[in-house]
């Protein structure tokens, strides 16, 4: 017989054949959306829900349960403070897992396929009657979730929140409230002072399909992308995903008209990749723990958006990629550096999220957060969505959709019952704005760092300060151990004023 | 409580998850050998090694091993032949899965993965004295393997025959040996007189990848490619692989100074791809039961070698093809269509098998089948091979390899404990011969259908008479049911003669 091991190490053990699991719907997920033909995707359904529904089972069993309540009761009162955290963590999960009722867990799977299926035609037939008794039908079960969740969550927490919580841990209406009034009451002014920047064209810069895909290539050589461990591929919706510890992939795409897209999606994406390539996992023991996973949606949209809007679509940026953006025949109507960093960042608002500057951007979630608030908890009928997304898009961005296809049908997240995830896009720009003045604080100004090519010393910071934290904190404790201060929009806004105001002075 | 189901309609359900989780592990393997960075391969160890082992416990259990004697006591006495069969199959696999000892299954696991990596470092440096203790500890648990299963298996069969029965249901050592006694005697002479066509220097016709890539592109539309159910991808050895029942993959390689490779390839694993297509499961009840599997190795390879020698080699392939490889600035060193043909099948021995062409090929697998025997039933010593095979090589062939990278260590086979596949290789060689022949004998020549580009034809022919008889039968009966008569090496042989006296007479 061999010696027994401890349950902390069997934990462990459990631990990462649930990772391997999950890293197998993450490497079939990759493949659904780059490789796979598209005759494969009924089959390709009934893979996902055999490892979802055996994933559900091991973290949910009473075996697991065991373990894990096991590996507690060895704790020395004095352990280290991660060991503990993660245990903590491990039995919410668990609590939360235990708590919903089976028939519930296939119900809701259910209702997600055929809630997409239903959105996908009615989006194209612009048919907000064909999709409503599904979204109601989501919202029903997502509230019944939200329920057999509340028994299991040590704090109270409205049914929103509750939902949020796997996106956002901690978070809570009353703070997404007192961070969102300020980009509500400043946004829209900013949005008129910025109408008097001069549009750029960008239909008329397209670029050659080769020569965006070689930018891209280049863009990544120079942040550090190493062939070994990483792999890009084109999708019909840029992602990232990692497949395993030393197995990173980015997809991107080419949309006609639009030649800054790929190359933004690529500089967005490999944010991501280069946190999830940061989290404390690979060669600690921490990998199939909690505490070598991402914080929360907000951090990890935080370091995609640093990539995207604080550094390739800043001056200094634009200035060094300008030459290669316009070399060859035909190839420059901008003129000057300046003019192509204008292209980069037109400022404008829209009716599109996915196409939204960061200007406009976090206002598209204020309005879904406000309309989510409403739906689940404010008693609104689904009924009333296409009139109160407009009338709140009229009095937030100066818009009217005249389909709904560009208005309340326009995201895919309500057609799977994603339910509390928008507001961690908003709270990504906050981040990332306020880690920066942090970074920017302790190794001084990011242009001139991003004029002289030196990325690296950014990545570096992120490195050492922010990707190793993991779920040692939620995404608040994370921005106010960085920065020393508490997360709020001002750094946020300072930026997009002083961005406005560049924009305006150089025009 | 929903109604009880039928042991069969139980089994059927629990067969297709276990086809699900196979269809996993292929789409894995597909992307290990196409989008996965390197780095990733010690974790995508790990997730195969994790399904292999679900797969095992799987098809071994005691929940199985009811499930299917359940469905076995359920069959009525005159129950149709097709459901008597399947489960005939099934049980005879569970017995084979319940005879090893798991410690057996988990050393052989190890010791293939190891054998491996030690056989890749072992041929790069020359070195056979480092991989010998490797195979003689393979050659050492397939023999244990071979004698668990023997307690299984309802016939006596010689440790070699049980370890092929896996790839060659049936097969037998003195079948083999009467089938490849033609073969040893009659295609020396035949070598020697094909040595008078002259050779036609490849290196000079090197074609640039776009152009292969376009070329196999086109063979592929020509021959029914369907996209919406097909993918094509390159990886650094070709092969096919079915994903799904609507989701087909192949890959090929474009190799230096080797014009012909990519597209012969193509062809080549378009035809196990169509033959997998073609198996009688996605629309039927016939999925997941085994009579919906391929008949066995030597069928597989049967239909690929028909599409890559008796289709894409052939004199009408080539003079129809001919303009297209030669269109174009400085593409046409072949002067005529004659020359390009001869160019298709240059008829020389060499030292590698991957790289011989069909007249030679067979006695390749010839010197592996004894060399097999005389390993496993024999008593040859592992330190004996490198002389044996030298040996053996010259006398079939005329040749000798000057290094064991060259010699006995080319193959990846044995270092992966695969013995009694090898003879799979041949018999598909004989197979699509008397199969070709039959085809003839009913719609007539195929090299006119073939000059007319009425490929579907033969593809229709092959729909009804072959792909869908499945685990029906085995080889040799298939062979038997589709010509009339029994397996042998004479057509094959009867075709080698034709084509060298044409290249001969044509010179």
């Amino acid at each position: 017989m061999p010696p027994p091991h401890s349950a902390s190490i069997r934990l462990q053990q459990y631990l990462h054949t649930t990772r391997l699991l999950r890293s197998i719907h993450s490497a079939l997920y990759y493949d659904q959306n780059t490789g796979m033909p598209a005759a494969g995707a009924p089959w390709r359904g009934e893979q996902l829900a055999l490892l979802a529904t055996q994933l559900h089972e091991r973290q949910s069993c009473a075996t697991y349960a065991d373990l894990v309540e096991d590996a507690a009761a060895e704790l020395a009162p004095h352990a280290p403070a991660a060991k503990q955290r993660n245990l903590q963590l491990l039995r919410l999960e668990l609590q939360r897992q235990r708590s919903l009722d089976p028939q519930l867990v296939a119900a809701l799977a259910l209702a997600q396929a055929r809630g997409n299926a239903i959105w996908q035609q009615a989006r194209q037939a612009n048919d907000f009657q064909a999709f409503a008794p599904a979204l109601e039908e989501l919202i029903r079960l997502r509230r019944a979730q939200a329920s057999q969740w509340a028994s299991a969550e040590p704090v109270a927490r409205s049914p929103w929140e509750l939902l949020a919580q796997p996106y956002e841990p901690d978070v809570s209406k009353a703070r997404l409230q007192e961070l969102f009034a300020p980009l509500k009451h400043e946004i829209p002014p900013l949005l008129e002072r910025a109408a008097a920047v001069p549009a750029m064209a960008t239909a008329a810069t397209d670029l050659p399909e080769a020569v965006q895909d070689r930018l891209c290539g280049e863009l990544l050589d120079s942040w550090g992308y190493d062939h070994r461990r990483c792999q890009r591929a084109r999708s019909a919706h840029p992602f990232s995903c990692t497949v395993g510890p030393d197995d990173f992939r980015i997809t991107t795409r080419v949309v006609n008209g639009q030649p800054f897209s790929a190359f933004l999606a690529t500089a967005h994406e490999w944010g991501h990749s280069l946190y999830e390539q940061g989290l404390a996992r690979s060669e600690s023991q921490d990998f199939p723990w909690p505490l070598g996973e991402a914080t929360s949606m907000g951090v990890h949209e935080s370091q995609s958006l640093f990539w995207e809007c604080r550094v390739a679509r800043s001056q200094a940026f634009a200035d060094q990629w300008y030459p290669r953006f316009s070399a060859g025949p035909g190839r420059d109507p901008w003129g000057d550096g300046h003019r192509f960093w204008r292209a980069l960042n037109p400022m404008r608002p829209g009716l599109i999220r996915v196409e939204a500057d960061e200007l406009s951007y976090c206002l598209h979630i204020v309005l879904r957060f406000e309309l989510e608030l409403a739906l689940v908890e404010q008693g609104m009928p689904v009924a009333d969505l296409p009139h109160e997304w407009n009338q709140r898009m009229d009095a937030l961005l100066g818009l009217q959709p005249t389909t709904v296809s560009e208005g309340c049908l326009q995201d895919i997240h309500w057609a799977e019952g994603l339910i509390g995830y928008f507001p961690s896009y908003a709270l990504g720009h906050l981040i990332s704005a306020q880690l920066t003045e942090a970074m920017a604080g302790a190794i001084g100004p990011i242009e001139p760092l991003i004029a002289a090519g030196e990325t690296r010393t950014l990545q570096a910071w992120l490195q050492t300060h922010v990707w190793p934290l993991g779920r040692t904190v939620n995404g608040e404790e994370l921005v106010e151990q960085v920065s020393g201060d508490t997360l709020g929009a001002r750094p946020f806004l300072n930026h997009l004023n002083g961005k406005v105001e560049q924009l305006l002075n150089r025009t």
